[in-house]
């Protein structure tokens, strides 16, 4: 991706956005790790939000979906791990909002403006009393400094905190985006969860920052692919809250694509560091697919292909094996014509017109045995593209999400 | 299943089926292993086949279908493994019809009534003077005993033979279905390939007969899962070769759903053994879902809980976390209503309502450490059901097809 003007933030995070705060404790849902974060956002904003397909969807993001349907001036989110609050019924969704009451009472923000996150095992109650510890702790902490710390807490069995922020100049003002992110593949070890919290102070009218959401999530987000399960908790958030007065709007379309680049680099960085960070994982894999009727096409191969259990296993092994790829591409309902499939390994190319060709194994052999592998699949039928990431799976994700039980 | 008035035939085969033949042998295509098979019935036949719905459909898949086409008077298969002569183009078609061309000359049968499969690495060409070889020595050793060492020879690295065998009496004669199956999970490692050949010795037509293998397989080998990969090569043929002179046909009903229930055990049980010998697994796993709105909704939803990844671990770690199975259920395009839908592992109620229930921790342990584990998901809206055999997914299948290369 092009970096037009925009600058990479040293250490940059939520946080760095001016304007926002945050502060993350220990509230003892569970044992030993940091368990709640709150984000705080004064003032008016604008806020948009991504939430999960999943049937089963959880009682925050529930709760979520309805507050921002009436209100989207978020000033506040707070986020629990230990819980997913998920499966738990009215109930779950009863204390979701009674948390967000205790938040409202200790922020002194009025609960149609707080947004709430849940993270961990699916089927716990939300333990309302140390939620109430937790904003305690929190709404007196709140710091300009606190990313750093929220991007920490909000992980569960993540090795690596995520966060991320980008700075552009636009109209002779700094426009910032700054996001955390948590996740995925297992978390608690139950379930895959993503959670990202992103701010930025440009000023933007609530239509424009669902349309650059939506837009930048799916090219990125949706174009992630680590185990191929869909949590019932994953939510993305970004707030608005307008500080530099630099408006975004589709009328000024160099602003609007500049700003645009810079949501789409740092929601890109953060989903690329959650691939990096796959339990277990020791490869991250890009699937370009290229020549496909259209950008539906290409995601749908590239995605059958990053989530066949075959293909992933192969990566960990280092070997090649590019039937994988073929056979997986060719079990998705889209028309592909076999006998114009191209594959390449890097630059290699492996498999021409549906057909083996001869390539330098040793060569092969060596991109194989690096972190990052790349492959272009060329259905060559039309223009349509896709860039998926995803990693392989090894004995430790096995370990980690079978044996789990067994090893405590 | 019920099992009517049917028996089934200790050390049953498809040679048990009268008229129908076998050999085996190895031509030299793999180094060590038995390679090459050829299944012989003589006479008017009747022969229905179904085959893989991959893109990338192997040439012996692509050549059986024109066969069949014009014509279903079958008299042999001759069956390969080493090479799965899948992404081998123009060239790849040409030399499974050399192949039939050879049989023809060798079995002294037309190549309109022969049928070829083959089963191997993807991206290799058919050796067609080991095929002749193979021809050769199979041509002058067909017996009614060959069955068994057919079921073997098929095989690459499947641990155990599949073959079946039952018996009816319709209309006072011995009515007789026999088959062998090789696959899947993985095979040479390369491909998930599942090869069924089954014979009859019931008159039948070939509308009938392609009603009553589709529908039973349907309800049989398209319910069994074990990593979700699909395979180039992936055939199951029935040839029924009319020697007892009992007619199957719609009108008698009695008769045909006889045949039908004694079919559907054939397959049903060549497929259970499938899941059984799924590489690496320890479990093998039945999910029962019912109250669907229909038998494709309850189809979608097993599917998807028996190819998720973090389902399969869990199962390996003995682990029940039915937030998986809630989660993977609610990740189908289809429209569940999460409010409704319960959770049974074998009758134990786990999830009432899409929530948390109290169950007795200990009982469900010693349940999830024997080797058949039951779950049943009642989705509450209607009245389609669908049952899905699994396997689980250990450090056993990580090792055989991820570290196959390095281990050699």
């Amino acid at each position: 991706m092009e970096k037009n003007n925009f600058e990479v933030i040293h250490n940059g995070t939520i946080t760095t956005v001016p304007g926002v705060f945050a502060a993350s404790c220990h509230c003892g849902i569970r044992k030993w790790k940091e368990d709640f974060t709150v984000i705080f956002i004064p003032g008016k904003t604008v806020c948009s939000g991504v939430f999960t397909k999943n049937k089963f969807a959880a009682a925050p993001v529930l709760v979520n979906r309805q507050t921002l349907e009436k209100n989207r001036n978020i000033n506040a989110v707070i986020i629990n791990s230990g819980t997913a609050n998920a499966c738990t019924g009215i109930e779950g969704i009863e204390n979701a909002k009674k948390a967000i009451g205790i938040a409202s009472k200790y922020l002194k923000v009025n609960p149609d403006n707080i947004l709430i996150s849940s993270t961990g095992r699916i089927g716990k109650h939300l333990p309302l009393d140390k939620i109430e510890k937790g904003l305690e702790i929190c709404s007196r902490n709140l710091s300009s400094e606190g990313g750093h710390h929220a991007a920490r807490a909000i992980l569960t069995i993540d090795k690596h905190p995520k966060e991320f922020a980008v700075k552009i100049n636009l109209k002779n003002k700094d426009i910032l985006i700054g996001g955390i992110a948590k996740g995925s593949v297992m978390v608690e070890p139950d379930m895959a969860t993503t959670l990202v919290f992103l701010a930025t102070n440009a000023k933007i009218s609530r239509s424009v920052l669902d349309i650059l959401l939506f837009e930048c999530i799916d090219k990125t987000f949706n174009c992630v692919s680590t185990d191929g399960c869909q949590s019932t908790n994953d939510m993305v958030i970004i707030i608005a809250n307008g500080e530099s007065n630099v408006d975004i709007f589709e009328d000024d379309k160099t602003i609007y694509e500049q700003f645009k680049s810079c949501l789409l680099f740092v929601l890109e960085s953060l989903a690329k560091m959650i691939v990096e960070d796959g339990e277990g994982a020791t490869k991250v894999v890009e699937i370009n697919v290229i020549g496909a009727r259209d950008g539906g096409e290409a995601r749908q191969v590239g995605k059958r292909v990053a989530n066949s259990i075959l293909f992933k296993t192969a990566m960990y092994g280092e070997d090649l094996n590019w039937g994988r790829i073929a056979s997986a591409a060719g079990s998705t309902e889209s028309n592909i014509d076999s006998s114009k499939v191209d594959i390449f390994l890097a630059d290699i190319p492996v498999m021409k017109d549906g057909m083996a060709v001869n390539y330098d194994e040793e060569q092969a052999g060596r991109l194989l045995k690096e972190r990052y592998i790349n492959f272009t699949i060329n259905l060559n039928t039309g223009s349509g593209s896709a860039r998926i990431f995803t990693n392989d799976i090894s004995n430790e994700y096995i370990k980690i999400n079978a044996l789990y039980k067994k090893q405590r």
